[in-house]
């Protein structure tokens, strides 16, 4: 069992709850899917929805700048990329928005392709990213790259490129878990600075770098024994919600 | 593409959206798993979750004639079981209730032991259902035992044993998609009544039979072009709730 970490008042805000080193965040999810049989696409499907109820809760609908709600949800290759998918298809089930009709190209940063087709909105694609457009057409940017699984030195393109044009973004970044770029404990001093963290099960440790405007947990879902073993020592989720902000 | 379906408005409560019959509801399923790449696991976690909220809905915590929170879900051994072993995960975990200690035993009912471990509360395996006992203990009892798979002149035992016995219980009962033993389009005239039905993506048939105080729908989660290539019409759903009480 992991022992819980002490957090440095002057690294961020400060948190009652354990933040878990990478070490530990390998050792819940293998919890998670070997002894309680939870299964990815299960997990997916948990993270993505609850990363969506954050979106809407960080960003309430008529609280928007723009007059279309419109979201950019930057997919990676990965788990997070796939959490991104699951969320960008309840945003918009939440709006009501019929998806646009637009030819489906394929998708070039590792997306299955055909994954995308679950009833989401308007599909980019591999169309490189443009500050400009980001900041004109969109409210918000969903930062669904790496996650905590990619070492920030083994970064390669196309996603050293993407973050170049997110770190130059105006707008609102939501991150998933991990900001994109950061290392899963140290975070970083020159990435991506989120305006919103949404940590899937428990915060990592990177977190108490974060100094964005609101942090989200989304780890309702896990079994108490699991809360426990790990000494998450999670807040209190109110009535049926399965995110709260810290 | 499936006919909208006319409903004699003499057969129960009148309904603006379709029902859907055997056919088309298997047709819909096909959809979702080959066209959208639904798995298995994601619409299990989807519509146990929202079974739960659905249950949270028709019987809040504050209105429940027990002290104690209990809810009994009788789980099948297939779709309907899964559906059910999730929704009470998510209802232990609305109540913040830790499992109670117990021993394991082998499902009866055919459910995979080791699913039973997602956290859930207590687990009482292939033990009988006694009508007394039921009547004392819990205030809502969950049907989660055969549903739209099951025709019903071939439930066997324990099956027709359990149905038995929750013919008789007075406590209200929460079915999901379509209430065990029912059939899925004609229902059933001399089967369980059920005081709360939840239909999963669409309402079946046989929920024009349902005479019962709160009908939910499931169903938002469903891509665009599959409500209307089946012409769903399916109601609008509140802010970013994933079930409606029609």
């Amino acid at each position: 069992m992991p022992s819980a970490v002490g957090l440095d008042p002057s690294a961020g805000p400060s948190l009652c709850l354990l933040l878990c080193s990478r070490e530990e965040a390998e050792a819940l999810e293998k919890e998670l899917l070997e002894d309680y049989r939870f299964g990815w696409q299960q997990l997916i499907e948990i993270w993505g929805h609850a990363c969506a109820l954050a979106v809407t809760k960080a960003f309430p609908l008529a609280a928007l700048p723009r007059k279309q709600p419109t979201v950019l949800v930057v997919c990676g290759p990965e788990k997070n990329g796939a959490i991104g998918l699951v969320c960008a298809r309840h945003l918009r089930v939440f709006v009501s928005i019929p998806p646009r009709r637009r030819p489906l190209e394929d998708g070039g940063l590792g997306v299955d392709a055909v994954r995308q087709r679950w009833g989401m909105g308007r599909l980019m694609g591999s169309r490189p990213l443009q500050v400009q457009l980001i900041n004109d057409a969109y409210n918000v940017v969903i930062d669904a790259i790496l996650g905590a699984d990619a070492e920030p030195e083994q970064v390669k393109e196309p996603y050293t490129g993407i973050l170049a044009t997110l770190k130059q973004i105006r707008i609102p970044i939501v991150s998933l878990d991990v900001p994109s770029g950061w290392d899963v404990e140290a975070g970083s001093s020159e990435g991506i600075s989120p305006d919103v963290l949404v940590s899937l099960a428990a915060p990592k440790l990177c977190a108490a770098r974060f100094l964005g405007r609101l942090h989200f947990v989304a780890g309702r879902f896990l079994p108490y024994d699991v809360q426990k073993k790990f000494e998450l020592n999670l807040p209190e989720y109110p009535g049926t919600e399965c995110v709260v902000s810290l």
